[in-house]
Formats: C-alpha cells, sequence, structure tokens
C-alpha cells in the first residue's frame, strides 16, 4: 500500500451510503462518493442533509476530505469502493440488483482507464446469499475487472438504524467482513481496524464467507420482523381474552433477558424500508431453497394485521363508505420523514378503497408531504381542531403530541390507539380485550 | 394478620414446589409441603433431592421449618397455599388440570374442619388464560371454598430454570401476581415483598389481572420455542447455500442486543418438560381463539425438524434397516436427568421404527435409565470404545465428554454434530452446507 492516505470510494449516498461516507472522512480518509441523484449531491455540497448535523458534515465538505459527484470519475484513484446502492424487492419477492449492476459497469468503466496493484469492491447493500459471488463473477466476466488478482471482492453488511446512521458507524456492535478470498477479507478487515483505531473504539470484527455475511443480514432482519409479527398476535389474542392488555403482558415478557424488550411492544405491523423488503425476499428464498414457507408466513400475518385494523374500524363505525378517519402517524416509525413501506400508508391506502375520507397527520412534516403524493385523495390534518369533526381517529405513531391531544378535540370520535401511549380515557386500546 | 410467622402450603413437590418450599424455608417462613408420591416426600425428608444440595434442604428439615407429607392435613393451618402441580398437555393440544383439580378438592376436604379468617390459594402451574378464573369459581360453586370473601385466589407463573430452580426462586427477574380480587393481589405481593426483603433482593413485581399472568407465561415459553425454531430453520437452510455454517451466522446474528443469543444457535429441536406442551396448548387455544395457526405452526416445524434428521440420516446410510446408530445424549438438556418430550427420544424412536439397531448413551445415567425404559429395544453404550462398531454417530447435547471423544474411537461411523461442539474433523456439522 502506497503512503498516501488511502482513498475510499462510497457509491450510493442515501444515509447508509452518506453515514460511512462521512465517518471515514472525518476520521482523516480520503473519501469520493457518488450518486446519480444531482439533487442529492448537491444538498451534501451545501451541507443541507437531514440527520447528518450540518456542521461535522459541512467541515469534510470544505477541508476536502469528502468531495462528492454524480461521476464515477472521482473514483479513479479509490482504493476501496464500498457499493451502498438500494436493491428493493419486486412484490414477488424477487430481488432487482439493477442499481448495483450498474455501479459496477460505471466502476468498470473508469477503472478500465487507470493502473493499479490492488484494490477492493464492498458490496454493502442487502442481497440474497449467493448473490456477492455471483456478481463478482459477473463483473470478472461481462466486465472485464481482474477479479480477484488485482480487485478484491467481499460482502459487509450495515445494521445502521435510519436515525441513528452515523452513531452506528462509529459504534458498531459487530463488523462482518465476507470476502470472496482470504485477500479481499484482510485488506478490508485491516481498514476497519485502522478506522477503529482511530475513532478510539474495537468492535468485534467477525471475518466470514460472503454467503455467510449475506446471510447474517436477513437473519437479524428477519428476526426482528418476526419479532413485531409476535408481539403483534399475542396482541390480537389479548382482543379475544377478558381482562388482558398485550402491553401490560409483554412489557413483562420482554424483562426475560432471553427475550428483550425491543420490537415485542404491540404496535403497527412492521414496515419501513428494510423490513418489508427483507422479509419478502428472504421468505421466497427460503421456499426456493428449503421447501420451507415458515418465512413467508411472516409477512403474511404482518400483512394481516391491516387488514384486522380495517375490518375493526368497518364494524365499529357500521361501514366505512363516506366515513371521515382520521390517521396520526404516517411514516413508518415516529421521527422519521420515511413513509416507503409504512403499515400507516398501506392503512390508508385500504380505507381509501372503501371509500372513507382521509385525514393524515405527522409530527414529520416532510412525511405528510410524501404520503400525500402515494396516497391520490386523501387529505392533510391542518389542525388538531379539526379531530372535532372525524368519525374515528387512528393513533398509529407513539408521538407525544398524539399522547397528550386535549380529549375535547377527539370530541365525539372513536379514538383507537395502536401504540399504548394515548393518555385519553376513551382511547381503546386496539391489543386490549373489550372487558379491560 | 396474626403475629406467628405465616404458614405457607406448597402443593406438587416437583422442582418447582420444592425451590419455593426450600425458598420460603430458608428464610424463616413454616413450610409445609404435600406431595401424593410417598417416594418423593421420603427423598426430601432424607435430603436426597438431585439440584437441593443436600445441606441447606436436610436443615430446613431437621429445624422443622420444612415438613412434608403426603397428606394434606399438614396445610390445615396454611395462610397461603402455592399448587405447583402438574398441567400436561394431550395430544391434540388441550390441557390436562386432573391433578389441579385433585388438588383443590383435597385442600377443601382440609380446609371444611377449619376455622380461618382469610387465606389465598396461588396457583403456580401453567394454565391458559382464564383457567385461574374458572378454577376460582369452580372451588367457590362446588367444593364450597369461600372465595373471594375468606379465601383469596391468585396466578403466580413461575419461570424456574430445571437446573438453577433455587437461585431463580431467589433472584427472580420479575414477579408477576394476577389476583381474582384486589385483597387477593396484595396478600401475595406482601408475601413476596417479605420474603425478598428477608432475602435482600428486590425484583420488579408486577400486578397484573389473572388471564394476563396466565399469558405471560405463555408468551415467554412459545417465544422461546419461535427462537429455537427459527435458529434451526436458518440451519436447515445453511444445508442448501454454498460456503455456509450456522453455527456462525447465528453467533453473530445473537450479537444484535434487540436478538441475543440465547436460544437462537442452532441445535436440537426444543424440548422438555415445559417448551413442548406449553406450545402445543397455546397453539391449538390461538387457534381457537383468533383463527390463527401462527402458533400451531411453531410445534409443527420443531417436529418436522427430526423428521429432517432422520431423512439425512436415512440417505448417508443407504436405509436404517439394520444399521447401527449411536445416539449420544439422551435427556433434552445437558446435565439433566429429564428425558420427558426430549428431542433425541424422539430420533431413537424414530429409528427404532425404521429398523434402526439404536445405542444410546448420557453423561447423566439416570437420563439413560429412563430412556431405556420409554424406549423399547433400545441399548445403552456401555463405553466409547463401542462407538468403532457402530455405523454412525449422533451427537445431540454439547456435553465437553462428547466434544472430546477421541477420533479413533469413531472409526469408520458417520459422525453428525446436532450440537456444533464436536472438534473431531470428519464431524458433519449438521446445519452447515456440505461444500464447507
Amino acid at each position: 500500500m502506497s503512503r498516501r492516505e488511502r482513498v475510499i470510494g462510497v457509491v450510493g449516498l442515501g444515509y447508509v451510503g452518506l453515514a460511512y461516507a462521512l465517518g471515514f472522512s472525518m476520521y482523516g480518509f480520503r473519501v469520493r462518493g457518488v450518486d446519480i441523484d444531482g439533487e442529492r449531491v448537491k444538498s451534501i455540497e451545501n451541507g443541507l442533509v437531514n440527520g447528518f448535523g450540518g456542521e461535522a458534515l459541512l467541515k469534510v465538505i470544505q477541508n476536502g476530505s469528502l468531495k462528492v459527484s454524480t461521476s464515477y470519475e472521482v473514483l479513479e484513484d479509490a482504493d476501496v469502493v464500498f457499493i451502498v446502492t438500494n436493491t428493493p424487492t419486486k412484490p414477488d419477492g424477487l430481488q432487482d440488483l439493477s442499481q448495483v449492476v450498474s455501479a459496477l459497469e460505471s466502476l468498470a468503466g473508469v477503472w478500465r482507464k487507470t493502473h493499479f496493484n490492488y484494490r477492493v469492491i464492498v458490496l454493502k447493500s442487502t442481497v440474497l446469499p449467493g448473490t456477492t459471488r455471483a456478481l463478482a463473477e459477473y463483473a470478472r466476466r461481462e466486465l472485464g475487472l481482474p477479479i480477484p488478482d488485482r480487485v478484491g471482492f467481499a460482502h459487509n453488511p450495515e445494521f445502521l438504524r435510519a436515525d441513528r446512521a452515523l452513531e452506528d458507524v462509529l459504534r458498531p456492535s459487530r463488523v462482518v467482513v465476507g470476502g470472496i478470498d482470504e485477500r479481499s477479507s484482510i485488506y478490508i478487515v485491516d481498514l476497519f481496524r485502522e478506522f477503529y483505531r482511530r475513532v478510539g473504539y474495537e468492535p468485534p470484527i467477525y471475518t466470514v464467507s460472503p454467503e455467510e455475511a449475506e446471510l447474517v443480514k436477513y437473519a437479524s432482519n428477519v428476526f426482528l420482523a418476526l419479532k413485531t409479527v409476535y408481539g403483534n398476535l399475542i396482541g390480537l389474542l389479548c382482543r379475544q381474552i377478558d381482562n388482558c392488555d398485550a402491553w401490560r403482558v409483554m412489557s413483562i415478557v420482554g424483562l426475560d433477558p432471553r427475550i428483550g424488550r425491543s420490537h415485542i411492544l404491540p404496535g403497527m405491523p412492521y414496515g419501513g424500508p428494510c423490513l418489508v423488503k427483507d422479509t419478502l425476499a428472504f421468505g421466497r428464498f427460503m421456499l426456493e431453497k428449503t421447501g420451507l414457507d415458515f418465512v413467508k408466513h411472516i409477512h403474511d400475518y404482518n400483512e394481516l394485521l391491516i387488514e384486522k385494523v380495517v375490518e375493526h374500524l368497518d364494524s365499529e363505525l357500521n361501514g366505512l363508505q363516506g366515513r371521515k378517519i382520521a390517521v396520526l402517524g404516517v411514516s413508518y416509525k415516529p421521527n422519521s420523514p420515511d413513509v416507503k413501506d409504512s403499515p400507516a400508508i398501506k392503512l390508508c391506502e385500504k380505507l381509501l378503497s372503501k371509500n372513507a375520507i382521509v385525514y393524515i397527520h405527522d409530527v414529520n412534516r416532510e412525511a405528510v408531504e410524501k404520503a400525500k403524493a402515494i396516497l391520490s385523495g386523501v387529505k392533510a390534518l391542518e389542525t388538531m381542531e379539526k379531530l372535532k369533526e372525524v368519525d374515528a381517529v387512528i393513533v398509529t405513531l407513539g408521538y407525544n403530541e398524539y399522547r397528550l391531544i386535549p380529549p375535547d378535540v377527539y370530541d365525539n370520535a372513536l379514538v383507537i390507539d395502536m401504540t399504548g401511549v394515548v393518555t385519553y380515557e376513551k382511547a381503546r386500546r386496539f391489543y386490549t380485550s373489550n372487558t379491560r
């Protein structure tokens, strides 16, 4: 390795890619980021990205540690390139790898013109077991990259929480590196060791096969989906038993150190940018490989939960046609603008399809705007006062703002609490038997 | 309450009942225990019960704090009676409450003759939601117990690990009390507060409805069953993917603090005295109450895993007829004599039904004797040297004795490791792809 500081490339500057780009550049590495979205690149250059607290970002932009561009040319000298593009799942459970493939093509185009000794491509995107090795083979055969002699290839899954991405880059609970050969793995493990030495934090670093690295990610995410479904199914059961409140039950269950409280308290079905697509893709994969539909069922039960909520509203309101229903909380979790695969969006869609009049609200204004763009016919709830005019209110996110709404604004509406935090005494906790 | 020390009755002196009887009597309460099994009572009187380290038990027997008997007469003066009898599940998922009902009848017979102010019956046996209240009503109406005026009734689930029962009585992660009325709950919560004040340990104590207390227990156990099945299904998947070892994958997955390593490493299907019967009963209950078969599937997938092991042996040995197969480990977990619902026993049964010649071994000798009594035609493996003569060895429990068996005794046998701990290089880890 030359004595100059290593150059790290990052392709795809969503919250994951940007968090790594920012993390590495904060600790002295020269980072070059690429995103095909020119507006995203401009926002980053101006330090204007939500959740990346302007200052740190602006600093690395201004001192030149981090350069971002829409052109792959900036990756010409990269010693390592992290590919962090999206890998969406199609409705049939098949994974769409087009963004990863296109990134590899563009990278190969730039690298073909340059001379170098050894470099490594690191796929961070979530992909099904076997994909990294297949992509490496594709890049070798079809794109002419000199793999594995002069270009290494590895999978290195990310476990970032969207709202704490930088923190999770700097303080991960584990780092998993799956190189297609030993040289690739060692190269990337060395890079992480050096990075965390500078950060002053020593995470456990595991060297595994690419397939194991890929599987770790799915097995983790899908387990969290499973835990969520389990808590919600216990919740549905509580609706059918006298004197039972699922939040009380599951908060005690979660005290068992072998179980833990995370994800097990009942609430809305799981949603968001990872769990839905990963469970769907892994469900199909599991079925194909083993003939077992266990994982597929997780997705199905999750979908069923939305149906149960709609059924409940339908029955309580004696039909949904023309009913005014306010949905408080549209993103997939509090303080997030992300409405992709949000269960509240699915709820609204189903209500709209039954000709209900749907008003939406979210404390995060960006979430409301995005939801309006997706849901045709939905109305934004301008003020809480408007709740006086609706037939039903359904609280999907546990914002303090919803916990504390003065009871009188609910007026005579049916109030359904999916979160267990609403204090209004007439609110009906969804996962509670009616006798409690 | 009178100024004399309270008298605590315990009906059913299995490991749970005895652990509570011992715990309360060690800390100054007068405890009276009843078990219909005269031999058990004699063993306890002689301080000869496995896992209850003779000395503490002998001391409370000798100083009279703990008296045990086969007769309910000793419960005449009890202020509180814990009912800790078995509640087995029938194969169809229905719960057999006969032992609990019989205990209530006997208790009522004794109490009918005495005068008292207020007492409480506490059901510790695992029962489905609604059962405690139904039993209280039965005891009032059919047995003439003055419930709730002079006899309170509560459910108080136990979360003891069989091999650390006393420790879990003295240091519980939580105490859950579900009285049929406030007075019952307060009475029992006060008792526990006083007990843990003397122990010098302050567990969180939750007062809930009886139904919630009942549900907490099932929701906890069934989640652990689910976690076990999940780890094993990922294990089956690893068998179908190149370069994958499920122990490596799941030990990394378990590092996520939201998941945890307990129960998630692959191994034998879950078994033992609680998880099998509880999952079966709860599966039926869930289906009846909600129409959802999610929990029922957990049991089915667990059963399926045994089939997969048998299939594997069958295919590797070209048929099982006349094959000599050694099963190392027959109880449901290491260092336990308990073979009830042990997955290794089910495995042996299936192998025997296919006319294999089955040799069994367990480091716990009591387990071997019990297994021999259940499995007709099975042979005990007298010495490890005998392994030289078998066609296959399957290691089901992670004893050091099995980890460290000198490779030469395996000779040419196929060695299958279900535990992930065997170091013999030719052993095949069951949850690993063949290419690794």
